[in-house]
């Protein structure tokens, strides 16, 4: 069915990049593959995606001072981090706290090598997010109709009919487009996924001309076990996992050993939250996501190279927690600010 | 040096099974072993040790009432757990929540198929813990003369001089005897530990005598890199990996990702504490033992065969939580306790 979103790539305004299917060098592979993971997939380096500006902030329930979202965003900025969501540009009628989208855009430093993603719903966000200088911009989906209903307010057709014009855009505007597909593990009104619902998904936004796809465990239910026979699924499919990134929600406390897998596939790219910030208004129960610091403490212990300072991030998780009142869920955060204490 | 532990299987206390050194098929392989560990050394079943009401309780503040000490052990022996540390034969002058060791083992149901081990320091502590009616018993040392001394007063090689007694008794008491080493990722004394350091000691506690050695992080300070350096060097050793444990503290977040490791090494035997009791007083700012549920919760997404039931624990931990008036600190029983709520 997915495969009529090739209406895509006829258009002028796709560079010729995109024009070549992205997806047509991994089809061969798609019958006769069998899924390698292991230790010597372990990829050299990670980019850590930060969410805890927008997708952590906007499932907190202290509104934030937009001066206080931009230091925390120039400060994250500041530790080497190379990829920072910055705010969505939905109605303040529906999410209030990122109701200052344009002021926060337009007040943050725009540090060189630094992208700031922006959540974009429809065209109205898209042009909204273009006009205060995004230069990516993120869309979202989900991998059932009830979440997607709940989350987005349509069918997941429907949100596929709604990016096809931010595709055509970004394209001749320049920007880029990542992916977001919800509750690949399980959800909160279909129980645990089955891989066969959420592989077309995902070759559907990676088709649709996203440059990487993000994996939400939303719930954060998902255990090691289930994200393995996800990415056996997706690896049998040959969908390319070098744009592929891993999202995952600490609520059962499975996020690390979920990561380890992902890691385990070659995926490179991982989605934290400083201060592991945020939550699931839709997961009565939902922890926030998987706390940035415990993400990079992990990675550096395997040696994996993220260029970013943990100390840094713990400094700029601790303001928010400040502001927000309210201790971090991140516990290498916690075992370092202790451990800072003795040392003097 | 720790050959000459050796006279340990000189004895005629010691039985048959014993005298044939257990290491030595394995040393066989000590030059030319090339540590193989992945998804499908993943064991098919896994035996949970249920260190709560020791380990656990032994770092809570909060003074345990005895009667509530056995309706925890009693409540969790009823979840199909098979090994349940119970109480440790110490000095109340110096831990006053074990105290009541001879009460709490007179006082348990004790269920057929379960094990109740209990700690024991030195050959007076064995000998209470035999007159109590103990069936297997468990010594500790460390990895690090700094930890040693602190933790039990004594050198490594001091450690040892006490345990000897203790296998000549046990071996003729029919009591097993199982060793723990602390510390073996990092010390609060000596920092990271190199996994050179850690290999004889646990060799050492294998030689002498004890049926099963668990892996400490006492710390919880290890990173899964951390943890597969240990495990390759232990590998690499020739040491039997069916006598192996791991013990993970959840200080930095890292312990379901450092168990994941260790079972992809095949190892099957995995200590945790319901709740996420406990702590370390010698370790300031370290958060309990992995929680069970937690590691259920994991072992059973990976489709890990453990007999335990996950509810059953969770009512145990809720039941001690209670106890203690603070909340657990496992994720996946907060999460699963958010949901029962939900469903009415």
């Amino acid at each position: 069915m997915y495969h009529s979103r090739g209406v895509l790539w006829k258009s002028s305004l796709v560079p010729l990049a995109r024009r070549i299917d992205p997806l047509r060098r991994h089809r061969c592979f798609s019958s006769t593959a069998v899924a390698h993971r292991g230790w010597d997939r372990l990829p050299a380096s990670v980019r850590v995606v930060e969410v805890g500006a927008r997708d952590g902030l906007q499932n907190e329930k202290t509104v934030v001072d937009t001066a206080k979202k931009i230091e925390f965003i120039n400060r994250l900025s500041g530790t080497g981090l190379r990829t920072i969501e910055a705010t969505a540009f939905v109605s303040p009628k529906w999410v209030p706290q990122m109701g200052d989208h344009k002021e926060v855009m337009a007040g943050i430093d725009r540090r060189q090598g630094v992208t700031y993603p922006v959540l974009v719903p429809n065209l109205k966000g898209y042009e909204a997010a273009r006009a205060a200088g995004a230069t990516e911009v993120n869309i979202f989906t989900a991998a059932t109709e009830s979440f997607c209903q709940k989350n987005i307010n349509c069918s997941i057709d429907e949100s596929f009919d709604r990016f096809r014009p931010i595709f055509e855009h970004a394209a001749a505007d320049g920007i880029r487009v990542r992916g977001s597909c919800s509750v690949v593990l399980g959800c909160p009104y279909e129980g645990a996924m089955e891989p066969s619902q959420v592989v077309p998904v995902v070759r559907r936004l990676l088709e649709a001309g996203c440059y990487e796809v993000s994996l939400g465990d939303t719930l954060g239910v998902g255990t090691a076990g289930h994200a393995d026979r996800l990415l056996q699924a997706l690896s049998a499919e040959g969908l390319p996992f070098e744009r592929l990134a891993m999202h995952c929600h600490d609520t059962y406390g499975q996020a690390l050993a979920n990561i380890l897998t992902a890691l385990q596939y070659g995926i490179a790219v991982i989605d934290s939250s400083t201060a592991g910030l945020g939550g699931c208004p839709y997961c009565k129960g939902a922890l926030g996501n998987v706390a940035t610091e415990d993400v990079l403490y992990m990675l550096h212990g395997l040696g994996i190279h993220t260029g970013v300072d943990l100390d840094g991030v713990i400094d700029a998780g601790a303001f928010m927690s400040e502001v927000l009142g309210r201790p971090s869920v991140s516990r290498a955060a916690k075992a370092l600010l202790t451990k800072r204490g003795e040392g003097g």
